[in-house]
């Protein structure tokens, strides 16, 4: 039986281990086992320790009162700080580096039973200079950044869930590249304590997991709330059909993926209207990366003014941006920024969920760029909780996600509707 | 010449080593002169090394290139990260802690040209429980909280300026106390990258300075902007006097403070106008404490598990109760704080600027209690800039400050509106 413990989801090993089915200690070989045959391939991990993740587990193991996440083996993006593994930032400046304390994140993680596995391959910086990650579907492919090892080390069954950040589309990218479910949750939802920033107005802590399930979870687990899942939607919902300006943009599996989706929704019994946002809204990608550069630019102030020479070029050329734009037109930027978060909510009015594309296709060929964030930023921008669904599958068999967009602080019933959605689907 | 150094502005010492007049090392060495005769009195050091100081002062002599601050010591509230000093937090779980990199503040000032002159007294983790500094105007009494030290430290003249942080009322409460000025900005306009959260909603990395001027130029050097002051008001301002719904509560002092100044400005052409806040933002009131107590906890979930019985008995009171309270309660909270956010701003209408009381009257006897934050934590909440000026005496000879307070983002023009206020006032 072990040897199929690692594919299981975080909902049914805790309920496993809880119940004595199997041991938390028996889960967590069986994922090592599954790295250990895989990783070569894959290349999702910056740290981890046998030992250390095992003993995690049988701590877990001798303890009487099991938490939400008894057992279930998590993968910490290597930006989160750990008090017991290095914390690297996926840069040679943190080379080593040990944070004193465990990030918010992983303390309560650690407190619900959970077993921290090893830290997963990040970005420099959580950034866009990517390292060795491979798609797991495809080595010759991208696994999307910057949570590239969070995304991948889930696809490939090696944690059942991973923690990732999203700044522009770190999470939901990834995701839909190695098929897996991703979720943003509204801005501020989870703590960023011990999270290395990469642009304050922007960074959310977020989930990578195979179900949806999982992600209430870990969610509940991290909020240190009761475990109770979204009850079910007690009507089909009403979906606004958001192309966005950049449709015909998009390859055509991501169209397919989002009409196909959208077909099956009505045949449901979902409303489905057509979506459009407002004109000005499309001036956010304009301003998108001035804002990310200076804020970028000023959360590393230390590092730019100590070793800068250890950045690589690209990142050195985006904080040299960040330097060069005038505070004035950042704070112009700010300003439409804010605004369309509070027209935003407003916007929604008669929509319980928006169905708009995630990504502009499959996951792109080569390793070094990690495709574009385009589709996933505007959404981090505004604030709203976010999640990537896999429902299909492109020309070359790669997977491709659809997005789901909710009101701000709207998680739970973004929950509901994913699930609805799934079933309405047949994903 | 050099004994009196230490209590010139940092825009006059900026200029005078920009020209030669004197020395950053003279400038500093006046500085640990000052702290040398006051220490024992005041208290306001965590840490200070008078090499470390000079050689930092030294490499400004010898930069021919001489930055905004050229030469400027500074205050560092110790929850605040320095590479090159402890960051102890407050706290004996952080003795000792040598942090990797500069916050992203540090290493601005430093580019700037500051001298950080050495980490300056916190209460615990920036919380409520006090440390052992006095308030310079008489020991006998509390200089205010959580930043303490860096304010004691700049109204004694031992620095012009220093670094705090306000979640209620930490940087705005203990300014009145100790008779200088204290300037929270808008929320999110400092980065906190390397500085210790508190409540994250809530956190606001703000000044304490002697001049209204020296706020505009570090402000300046903070953000990497050239600094041009706001210009002077084209007309006197529409000012809001808002007693709110604690006015009756406060001392005489405080009322008085607030009144003179409404009368003066008003005599020196400003319309005053009685200014009400919505009824339900006294609800603001009642869920600050669940909020602040929620996200502490939250943000210090690995000092929780592996610290807890090194943290003060009232600091573990309120993590409790943070830990006790309901995400759902949480959540209820924040949906109040963000909806009158939102109304707050078309509340302004008309006011360029709103008068009202800062502090509940002079500092209370004892250094144990650092004092009430409710005067200023509302405006804390609503993210909008707020400052305190020092124009009143109480009746024990001690300062009490007004506070005024403009829409979110309107950071330079309270600047102009401040300065306007003190030459009306006379101040």
């Amino acid at each position: 039986m072990a040897a199929d413990l690692n594919s299981l989801s975080a909902t049914e090993i805790s309920s496993g281990v809880a119940s004595g089915s199997f041991t938390a200690e028996a889960v967590t070989q069986g994922c090592l086992d599954r790295v250990a045959t895989r990783e070569d391939a894959v290349m999702a991990w910056e740290f981890i320790d046998p030992d250390l993740a095992l003993a995690q587990a049988r701590a877990v193991d001798a303890t009487a009162d099991k938490g939400l996440l008894a057992g279930v083996p998590v993968g910490v993006k290597d930006i989160i700080d750990t008090r017991d593994m290095p914390t690297g930032m996926g840069s040679p400046i943190y080379d080593g580096y040990r944070p004193q304390t465990d990030a918010s994140c992983v303390a309560r993680l650690r407190a619900a039973g959970a077993v921290i596995l090893g830290k997963t391959v990040t970005c420099e910086f959580a950034g866009l200079t990517s390292r060795k990650t491979a798609n797991p579907h495809d080595p010759a492919r991208t696994p999307g950044g910057s949570s590239s090892g969070s995304c991948a080390a889930v696809a490939d069954n090696m944690v059942p869930v991973a923690l990732g950040t999203q700044t522009g589309g770190s999470v939901l990218r990834p995701s839909s590249y190695c098929g897996i479910v991703g979720f943003k949750p509204s801005f501020d939802t989870f703590s960023l304590k011990g999270v290395f920033p990469a642009a304050e107005s922007l960074d959310t802590l977020g989930l990578h997991a195979r179900t949806v399930d999982d992600v209430e979870l870990v969610t509940s687990a991290l909020l240190a709330k009761d475990h109770q899942p979204a009850p079910d939607m007690p009507r089909p919902p009403v979906v606004g059909l958001c192309k966005t300006w950049m449709w015909d943009d998009a390859q055509a599996e991501t169209q397919q993926a989002v009409e196909k989706a959208a077909d099956a929704m009505n045949a449901a019994g979902a409303t489905i209207r057509d979506f459009e946002l407002p004109e000005e809204f499309e001036w956010l990608a304009d301003v998108r990366g001035r804002i990310n550069a200076r804020e970028r630019a000023v959360a590393m102030a230390g590092e730019w003014a100590n070793d800068k020479d250890r950045l690589s070029e690209q990142l050195q050329n985006t904080l040299q941006y960040g330097i060069d734009t005038p505070f004035e037109d950042y704070l112009d930027a700010m300003y439409l920024m804010e605004t369309c978060r509070v027209r935003m909510n407003q916007t929604f009015e008669g929509c319980d969920v928006l169905l708009t594309p995630v990504v502009d296709g499959e996951a792109p060929v080569g390793l070094t760029d990690t495709g574009s964030p385009r589709f996933q930023a505007l959404w981090t921008m505004l604030h709203v909780p976010t999640i990537t669904l896999p429902v299909h599958t492109g020309p070359s068999g790669l997977p491709v996600g659809i997005q789901l967009v909710a009101p701000y602080r709207a998680d739970r019933a973004l929950m509901a509707i994913s699930r609805w959605t799934l079933d309405a689907i047949g994903a």
